[in-house]
């Protein structure tokens, strides 16, 4: 099993850290903003995550897919349900988003291997 | 109560007629694909529309803001649902979404108001 | 003098006020965030309306454009600060964003002509 | 026939000229310079005006798309081709590109009878 | 010479193969819609490469442009074609590309060596 | 002290030389104007430097991002107005920008050293 997936949320979280200890008081309310906009409402959290995951795969940000493909798997996102969403944001978004969709399959397939571990 | 949804749909049937007329075999295969991705599977159709709204809203189409609601409003989405998803749409997509979510909100009060007279 | 810049106004007004008497709680936080990050603090608000009017046009946000074009004439920006502006805008979003300079152009020209009046 | 064509080239000959009488040096450099690339060389105008109304729909601009579309017309781009060249932009950009799509067949169907009636 | 392009493929490849033993029908199907639109037809497959690269550039995707680059060089395509192409993408896109231009400039320089240890 | 900044003005170096060595008229100009557009002139250079970061910033391009930063460092951009600058293009951009920021941070942080150890 690769890293990649570990080195993502180690960079993710140092920069986040040093990014929020230099932020001035607009920028600390975005994140908070960002952050409570995912909270299960009259929408699921797992649904809420499957939204910034198609979001995310259509204006091709790989960070940001890797962070809500992480918390699908955290919500209990299916494999199937995995797929078509991924799928809704290729023909959306179009073959300009494939790199990102193999991309996207390497890290989704670690998180995969994470739960087995976790469940065996 | 504004036409502007009776409009959006008249012009989108006789363009898609129109394109259709004429349109070689792969860009029909890609409508087919297109039409393929949004039905009920390990997701259910309400879902996949709301990923729909999500991402043309990011990617700040108006058209297709204005088919995906109708199909929301058709599987049931409720108000409360449809706020939640535009709120990810807009933080994800930052302040450059307001002006197709100006024009969404006008458009979803018009689906609000059949809805009501549909069932009157 | 059209009343591009009137109908704009008026439009925007309105569907704010609809967006807003319906929004939940982050949307409204997103607005309040919004208007906030414009005014004046170590950048001056002119050079503030002056990065959102950039980045609404390599964006190519015409309802955005306008918008920051009225706060930047109310704010003092000069013809020639425009045209500089604008042409970074134009240098790294290119010749895409040419119909959203024209637009903007004749939006602008309105601006100057309010502005003779007023002094007049 | 709809005049939609007619009132885009009356629009953007209007407009240009309003942009240019105002632009600084480095705008009218940008004009010249976006002028001179679909000039032929390598590649015969034709492939140039190709390559500008997939770039145009891609990116989805509908002005860019008329105009690339009037000069693939003026310079003997078939129907075919042109159904070819625009679904590449299709599997490129994804269904986002659908509404532009549809608005750029309109503009073709303009262009083909416009070329009946000189030929005629 | 560097290994760029060799990476490219072997990373790809594996990651395609991936993607496919996995994905579900409609994914499939766009891979195989994706593939039938570059195919010679009332254009030819050059020309089809090149359009292919043009929009890759100005959407700013580096995989799809070191993909349509190989393709490009194995169709034909002449250094001067190449570099009047891209320069249409870099116009059409601005500076925003350049980034993206310089990368690709690798790639193709790598593609020319193989050509000429091919023919010698 | 990360090497991150040395890693990418080296690199730029190199390839911006491998481009304008092979580059075609047309592309040399290009070069030429977008140096131009950043000279003092209506604007000083440190606002159109900012409007470029912001313009890089909302189009998420890593590599324009760096170089802007360190044309700002030059031109005496405060840290608070950087801050500032930052924060609209992550309102008008939205959290897909944040990974972009993130990046930043560091980067800026480099330049801060620098600037103390040249003032040491």
């Amino acid at each position: 099993m690769s890293n990649r997936l570990g080195e993502f949320r180690e960079r993710r979280d140092r920069q986040n850290h040093l990014v929020l200890s230099h932020a001035n008081l607009e920028t600390k309310r975005f994140f908070a903003l960002d952050s409570a906009s995912y909270r299960a409402g009259a929408l699921d959290a797992a649904t809420k995550e499957l939204l910034g995951l198609v979001a995310s795969t259509v204006l091709r940000c790989d960070d940001c897919i890797a962070y809500h493909l992480t918390r699908c798997a955290e919500e209990g996102v299916t494999d199937a349900q995995y797929r078509e969403a991924m799928n809704v944001a290729l023909v959306v978004g179009g073959s300009i988003v494939i790199p990102h969709l193999r991309r996207a399959e390497e890290i989704w397939q670690e998180l995969l291997e994470e739960k087995q571990q976790d469940g065996g």
